[in-house]
This record gives C-alpha cells, structure tokens and sequence, in this order.
C-alpha cells in the first residue's frame, strides 16, 4: 500500500529553540520512502539522526526566534506481514531473546511493576498467546472512555488503570504495562494513521510474540495496516513528535494522510507486523 | 587498579524459575577483565547476552526447583581517566549528541519532567559545567536522610524529593531526574563498591559533560575510584542484579570488593570517567 | 452480646512523649461499657477527650523516658441492630442528609474523586441498595489478596485498586472510596474483633443507607457482630490507635476479644448496624 | 470593616441535578452577616444546613433541566482581632487541645505524613511561634509559582511540593501539609476577598497557635483584612463552592467584593484572626 503522509507545524519562538523532531517515518523492508522532502522556514540547517537498534529517525532544527514552520511530506509504501493470528504463541521468560528484556522492564509512563497482579487476575489465566493480547486490548476498549483532552504529559499507565479516561498514548500505555506485568515485552509505536479523525499523530504499540514484533491498537480507531510508523520506544518519552527546549508556542498542527492505491482499506482480525 | 570482586548468592526455588543476572563487569577500555569464574549450583546451562550499545554482560539461568547457587569472582583491572572538573562544560541542547538524548526523557524512577522547576530553582543559576552536578550531588547528599531500608524497588525520585530518605539506588535517581530536568543527560551505573559497609550492590550515576560520562555519587560513602561498573541504564529497571521469573527466596547474598594492589584509596576532587 | 477486649501495649521510649491514644470503645446506645480499667506504668496523668459527633475516645499520656506500658480491659454489651437488607434503598443526593456530606468528601485514604469511572464501570449498574455495598465488599474481597505486611502507613484507595493486595486498613478504604464514588457517604470504623487470628486491632467501614450507617467488612475476617467498635472517622487518619509525639519503639501489642456468653458467633447475612 | 459581598452563577442543566453551594459567609462574633439575599433562577425550594463545630453554610438545591442561575449578596461586617504576632507561641503536642488534633491528621490534599522531613529539613530548626507560620507561607511565596490553570481537582501537596506551581488552593493545601508535619494544626479556608483580580472565590488557611485560629496566606494576593470567611474545613475537599451530582455545565461565574467603608486596606503585619 502506498501513502501520502505528512504534516505542517508551526510555532512562535520567542528566542533561539532547539527542536528535535522525530516526525519522518522510519524505514525497513516493511516500509520504504518512496520520497520525501522537508522544508523549514526560516531555511536553517538541520541535524539527521537515525536511532541504532529501533531506526528512528530525529532531526534537529535551531530555530531562531520568530515564526518557525516546518512542512514535511513523504510518499510511503508499506509491506506489513499479515499471519494467522491462531497460531502466535507468546515466547515464555526461559526462552524470550535477551535482548528482548529492555521491553519488560518499567518505564516512566508504563508501571508495570505496580500493576502484575491486576494484569495476572485479569489475564493471567488465558491462553499464553495472541489471543491474551488481543484480550488486553479488549479489556482496554471496553473499560478506558477515549476522551480526547482527558490527560496530560505526566499521565502513566497507573493513572489510566485508576481514572478509567484517556487518549490513544495512554491507551498505550496501559496495554503495554499489561504485557509486561505478564513478561510479554511490549513498546510503544508513533505513526501517521490513515482514517484517524481528527488527523492527529497516532500511537498503539506492539508486543513481542512468536519471533516477531506485532502491532495492536486498543482504541479501535483506525486499521492496524493504515498505520506509517515514525517511532519505536520503551514509551511516550523516547519518541515525542516534538521536543522544545524552551518556551516555543504551537500555532499550527495539521496532518496528512492519504492513501495512494486504489483500494478500500478495513480492519483484519489477522496479525500485522511491519518491524 | 586491581580488584577482586565477587558475589555468593543463594535462593530457594521452589519450581523451574528462570533468572536472569547481571552482576558481571562489564568491559570497555577502561576496565579490564582479567580473569573470571562463575560457578552455579547444581551445574545448568547459561545464556550470555552482553547488550549492544552499553555493553551489559548479562546471563540467564533456568533453576531447577531446590537449592540455587552462584558463585561469581572476578579480577578486575580498572583504569578511570581522571581529569581537571573546572574545564568540563555542559553541552548544550543545541549541540548535545543526539545519541544521547536517550538519557534525558524521563524513566520508570526518574521522572525528570515532574522535577523541572525544582531543579531550575535549586540548581538553574548555577555555573552550567561540572560543578552544577556536584552542586546537584552536594544538594541530595544535604538534604536527603541515606537510612537502610527505608525505600522500595517502587520508590521513585519524586518520591524520594517529597520524602527526603532513601537508599544508593534513590540517591542516583534523584541526581539523574534532576540532571535531565536540566537538560544534562544522566543515567543510572551499578557497580562494585570497594569500602562499602555493609558490603552491597552499590549504584550511582554518571552524567554527560564535555564529550564523555562522568561518574557521580551523591552517598558519598566510597571512592569512585573505587567502583567496578556492572551495568549501565536508564534507571534501576534495566540493571537489576537479579530479575525473577517466579517466586524463589534469596537466602543468601555475600559480596566481596578487595583491592589487589598495595595502595591507600581516597576519593579524589577529580573528575572521574570509565566508559 | 458481652465481651472481654483488652489490649497491652509497651513501648520504649527515649525521651519525654505525648502520645494520643484511641483504643477504647466508644459507648452509645448499642455499646455500653460495663467496666472498664486502664492502668498505665509509670503512673501518670491521663487526658481524656471525646469527640463531638462521632464519640471517639482518645485519651493523651506524657510518657517519660524509659518503659512505657498500658494495659485496658473492659467488659462491654453490645447490642447491634439487625435488619433485613433487602429492604434498605441507597439515599440519593437530592435527599442525603446534609449532615452526612463530609463523608462523601475524597480524604487522605480514600480518593474517591479519582475512582469515579472504575467505581460506575463496576457498580454504577446495580440496584442503588444496600446489595450495591455488598457488592463492592464482594469486589474487594475477591480481587484484592488480604497479605500481612503488603501496605504500608502511606497506602491508600488508589495503590490498592492497582496493586491489589492489602490488609483490612486497605480492604476498608477501598470500600469507602468506591461507595464515596458512588455517592454513598461511608467512613472508617476501628474495632476489637471477635474471632480475628491473629489478634490485632482491626478495621471495616460503614456506609450510610436507609436513614442508618451499617457495618460492612470487605475482609470476611470475622463476624460483624463480634466487633466492638473504636473509633470512627472520615478515614485511618483519624482513628490512628496510638499517635506518637517522638520516636518510642512499640515492644508489644496483645490484644484481647472474649465472648462472656456462651454462644456460638457466626457471620449473618442481615444488616448490622451500630451507631 | 464593612463589606459587600456576592457572586453570579449560572449553568446550564441537562436533566434534574441536586447541587450543594457554600457560597455564603459564616457567621460568628467577628463576621455579622447584615443582610443577605439570595436569588434562584427557576424559583425552587432550597434546604439550608450549618454544620456544626465549624460553621459552614452549605444549601441545596435541585435545579431542574434548563437554565440554573444564583444570585447571592450579603453585606457583613467584620471585626478581625489584630494581635502582635511576636507574643504567640506554638502549642506543642502535650498541650494542644485534643478537639485540635484533626487538623494535625493528614487529609485528600494534604499529605503530611509525606512531608515530615522536608518540614523538619526546612523549618525545624525554626523558632516555634507565629514567625515559623511565617516562614513556611514565605517559603511557598519563594517556591512556588503561582499561574492561573496550572493545577486541577485532584492537585495535592505532594505534587505541589514536585512540581513547584500553583494556585491558591495549592499554596494553602501545602501551608496546611507543611504545618501539620510540624505539629502545627492547620486548615482551609474559602473567602470572598477584597481586591483580588480577577475576583474569584479565594483560597487562604489558618494555623492555631496561642489559644486560637491564625489566618495565613502565602499567596500575598490580598490583605487579609479584606477576607470574608466562607468555609473552613480539612482541605478544599470540604468546602468546594459549587458540588454538583451530574453534569451541569457553568456558564457563568462572577464575584462582587466591595468595601463600604471609607478607609484604605493594606495588609497588615499583625496577626489576624476571625474564628
């Protein structure tokens, strides 16, 4: 599938900003830029970085004070792997790859420490596959209201278990620290999602089964095969669409995602993993 | 330096239990491993992992259910750089590493996004070099109670800056929660600690100034000349000594820190790198 | 029904300490104190006070250093109230005593304000009557495991709803803060309890319905007619049994619950209440 | 010092909600209510409580679905009694007044239990009069910054403590957290207060030292010669304006604080007290 993704971002800075970005889609042999381009105005230099292990791609921009607006689209084409999901099964702790453990460890907005016996005594007695994570998501579904605005940048997993609201990263978040507490290494995935209303970044994230990383959503909101991913990290923190160092404000946010091939894209019950 | 550094560690396991360890050194230019020897009990197979980037040595073992024993010893050569603190600047946003930025989004015990203002208020005027970390370590090392025991592996920095006691492990939660609020990327560094009493697993931080990780202990209660890294991390979550997969009872947890070498160590004013 | 409680309680204190004791019962018309002695060594001044509205009684001792012992034994009747509970309504807000509101208000213990959603999603279905309470009681008693030692004097409502385990402080404050969710007024009830192994000062709830407060006990430790009420309030905060001014070390605490009649206690299903 | 006092308060009510206001002064020997009137918008029954000890004026109301509006103004007058601050002591814990001591207890937001050794760390060494009052509201002045938004509902001490900003209702609740951590009982007060921009209800705290209630107010917003105590209570938990049981939206809320007397107010150095 080929897609049209990109966005435009504006800010007002008040004095010299350095900005780290990490906007661009990353690349593998699940997903190829066909081509991209960015334009910055004012024209200033960036920095490229692209994250060893997880692939995403950062840049810096110092931004001199006034109106800084950043225009960025690509054309994308993805190639993610559909399975049967019946036949996934979760990888227990005497086998998983060690490098695999840095996804079961806590992190800042993902407690699972705190929460093992709420995960156990919801999911502990299901069948160790798939199916368990796709309980998860279902449980998330069905007891977390979606609302946009409803959280903040400090809201964790915990926060989410207790107040029962939230957005698509919290969302997340809970459905990560849930397979962890059950030793299933799980990470959260920034993307441009097609159909997402309001365009908004996305986020969702992927749990380590069978031998590979496989993408879940619990919000519903839009199909698992529309999702271009950006960034891959241990949560929320680790791949901010926007870092500021400084007091910039946003003017401007808007996102564009299209869908270049000829096709009407749905939700499959199959198991999609494009890392 | 020389050392000799080991462990004995003992659990009763009551069923097959996965663990994982890490409590070997770790290796780099500045810290030799001359010879090693690891004996478990009874006899079973490991798996070695040393993780890319950072370098952590760790091993998985599955014990069988009874008496589970480890017997760690090393020899252990360690050459920190020493350098000049008055010429050690801090690097920028605008010009920090991008591979670095890691260390400053915040963690599981870290969450230096709560802590900004605090730590603009207590550390923002100071001189942004060196001496700002030691300003960071003095503040922690004045105003937070070091009392065994009086923390848990659910404590985290802000908990720690609210209740103003804790144990190594949050006295370097809190320096790095308060280092990132500043934008200087810290991060957590378990290590052997020749001096300290009762012998422990010692952890502290190091954070990155100049163009390198200098180590930074706010305890005070050894020589950080004195330290034998084992592992490196975001925080506690990523380098626990031991990380279990069931319920086995630690019985016993010996270690040994001894310098081989005929020489008196005192902590110095220098900076102090090994990685 | 006639009981013996008692308790002795020894401390050692190092310097001169008031303490603030609430460890006995409180009398109304379904709790009369038959006798009573307390005898404190070193024999000191005692002073007493009972609070208005709720009857608690504490009484203050300016322990000196050295040995500090109390010993209380009183005889008590208790004559609970028993009632059919399917015939006790909820009592909506638009006809809630006034009177009753402080204890529909968040305290220390019980965040009612932040367990609004979890509390509807799980109750807000029920029929509003007293088989609603019994039903939180039910939710707490099969999803939190009652573990010695698991909490601690910070614990609250919301660390147990994520964490899921506790002792019956935490089984009471999770009950309180669901039914305060719920716009039922409900507050904290300290007893002497018939039956409890091993033997402790123990702790349950109320909940206001009908135009009475009835005694719930999510714990299912012991038969609500085998608790000799202490003290009352909006959570533990204020029933603590003993607050210490200082540092003394508690070397002792036996606590005593007889039945004097000879007859055989049993958990009922009717609606007990008490005050 | 003569005052008049009101507030405009509209909402729009989706279906029949009951609302509980405390939005008119209380009333005792230093504040006289000289007349007052009150305005509902449909004409509805409203139930009127004072509750006891404390004094607070709470009414009901069951506003059916449509427009709601509140028209309240009084004319009071009040008689603060000034008193030189350096003559009043603290009253340690073996002398305090045991009706006091729930204002020693921790409360929803004001966690003192938490907060013992910052207080001690920076105030202990205090001496132990109205001057550490002082200091403790000096400290908050210094420490915390005040920006209208910048907290919510569920705000407590602890994260204000954190996170270092505030509003009023913060800046009290952590004068509170901070005073009981002292032994000092603390508690909170709702005021109309003379010369606050934009007016809004105001949020202050007082202390008891001597043999009576002191008012504080870290914010130094407004003097407090020109406070008309509302509601006074644990923390704001007890004495929110507006408490509604639905989903009423507020449409409109203005405040009217005016002085009748001819006479300039400036805040005072003196201690002030009205309870």
């Amino acid at each position: 599938m080929k897609y049209q993704v990109g966005c435009d971002l504006e800010y007002d800075v008040s004095q010299t900003t350095p900005f780290v970005f990490n906007i661009t889609p990353f690349e593998n042999q699940h997903q190829r830029i066909i081509q991209e381009n960015l334009e910055i105005e004012p024209s200033i230099e960036l920095e490229y970085y692209v994250s060893p292990l997880l692939g995403n791609r950062y840049f810096r921009a110092i931004a001199p004070a006034g109106k800084f607006k950043i225009q960025y689209r690509a054309e994308v084409e993805i190639f993610p792997q559909e399975e049967d999901p019946t036949s996934i099964p979760e990888v227990p702790p005497d086998r998983l790859p060690l490098a695999t453990f840095y996804y079961l460890y806590p992190s800042r907005y993902c407690q699972s420490d705190r929460l093992m016996r709420l995960a156990q005594s919801e999911f502990g007695h299901l069948v160790p596959d798939y199916s368990r994570v796709t309980a998860i998501c279902n449980w998330i579904y069905e007891n977390i209201t979606y609302q946009y605005g409803s959280s903040n940048s400090q809201t964790s997993a915990c926060d989410t278990a207790i107040e029962r609201i939230g957005v698509c990263r919290d969302f997340a978040h809970l459905g990560i620290a849930f397979c962890r507490a059950l030793n299933i290494p799980a990470r959260f995935v920034t993307a441009y999602a097609y159909g997402l209303k309001p365009a908004d970044f996305h986020a969702c994230f992927e749990a380590y089964l069978g031998n590979c990383w496989y993408l879940f959503d619990p919000t519903r909101l839009v199909p698992r095969e529309g999702l271009i991913r950006i960034g891959t990290g241990r949560d929320a923190a680790d791949v901010s669409f926007a870092t500021i160092f400084g007091t910039a404000q946003m003017t401007k946010m808007d996102l564009l995602v299209d869908l270049l091939d000829s096709q009407v894209l749905t939700e499959t019950t199959a198991a999609i993993s494009n890392f």
